[in-house]
């Protein structure tokens, strides 16, 4: 009866153990002219890793049993102290981090507001793939910043992030109900479109429109194939 | 217009410097009788501290600013700090540290949500007044516990909460709005039965109902007093 939703046998081929590193350092080249100043990198990440947390509490409040709202706890924690440890940067450069926060939060919050998803499931689909996008991203992006902080705002962001466990849960979940893992697949995918454009507001752009797209478009290629992984690592077709 | 909604002008006299120790002391000992077994007083105490952490996360969600959001971090990183030293306890004693909590759970889900509110400022004032009541009743009730865990649980809930910001936002938001001082002092009187209730849940009973109820009385009245104190501190009348 339900065949219509189920996954294909064949999934996507992915190469998961190619080497990570040379690309990456093009598309750090690549996206050097693009990188916006320091303090609004700051504020935007530490925002992002707030809505990261308030989205990670969430499905923790939404958990189905206290054995998973015991194992969202340490991913929300480490989103919080990501969240934290960014806003602590931005306060030895400005008076009010909150200040420089504050224009980024409506565009971030009506994101966070699209991509909440409606039950659990969606709920938890959504912060792992969107919180790696962004992640990703704002790593990728620290690369152009000046001075020592770069560096140090990309260790932050590519800090632990506890968000492993969430692939047992749902891919537990997914094993018992072949309908769940079509929905996933679907939402999975809606989701990619409205988290570039988050990343694409980061971006300072250069005024050579071609320039700037043929500069981005390589990242996001990437940004894409690391998603793609991440939904066959959850055994969804990407 | 709004005179029947404002305060009266006197306020209750609360002797705020009064030493705590003493009569803590005898509410100890009348506790020491009625307290729970180890394994499942951890059990219900950490999981007290992962809905005080679910409450103050959305207290953060529903900030309306990001200065208040961003002030509510702190103690949202603390309570989940604390339900997870609870749960570290309890893993040195059981397997399964959520088998223990989830027979607690559903009782304490339903009063949370009873004492959610239904707006920022409720959500606010009720975290501060429930997780004070809790916080106290649990650091009495931990004096009666056997062996070394009894003093190294009432320290864990005891530590550090971050809460004291809520205290000046709410202070704030009702100084600028007498209304909001007259319904959030209904709110906060309202919480008290709710939370009584969970606190008495936590109690061994003798089996001797009347001298249980001589302990538990001048302990109660003691967490009264001490909620009326904080509902002084933010300007509201108890």
């Amino acid at each position: 009866m339900f065949d219509v939703f189920k996954r294909p046998a064949v999934r996507l081929e992915v190469p998961r153990l190619k080497p990570r590193r040379a690309p990456d350092q093009a598309l750090r080249v690549n996206l050097a002219e693009l990188t916006p100043e320091l303090v609004p990198y700051l504020g935007q990440a530490a925002y992002i890793q707030l809505a990261i947390f308030e989205a990670l509490a969430r499905a923790l409040m939404l958990a189905p049993s206290v054995g998973a709202k015991e194992a969202l706890g340490p991913a929300s924690g480490l989103a919080l102290e990501k969240h934290e440890r960014l806003v602590a940067e931005l306060r030895r450069l400005v008076d009010d981090p909150a200040v420089v926060m504050a224009p980024f939060a409506p565009a971030i919050d009506a994101y966070a507001a699209v991509v909440r998803g409606v039950d659990w499931y969606e709920s938890l689909t959504s912060v792992y793939l969107t919180a790696g996008i962004l992640d990703d991203f704002f790593i990728l992006l620290a690369a152009g910043l000046a001075g020592d902080v770069g560096p140090k705002a990309a260790r932050i962001v590519d800090s632990a992030t506890g968000r492993e466990i969430i692939e047992t849960l749902l891919a537990d979940a997914i094993a018992e109900d072949d309908t769940l893992g079509s929905r996933l697949a679907l939402w999975g995918r809606r989701l990619v479109g409205d988290t570039l454009l988050v990343a694409r507001s980061a971006i300072h752009h250069s005024g050579n429109v071609r320039t700037d797209e043929q500069r981005i478009e390589p990242v996001f290629t990437e940004l894409i194939a690391k998603h793609s992984r991440r939904m066959d690592g959850l055994g969804l077709t990407a």
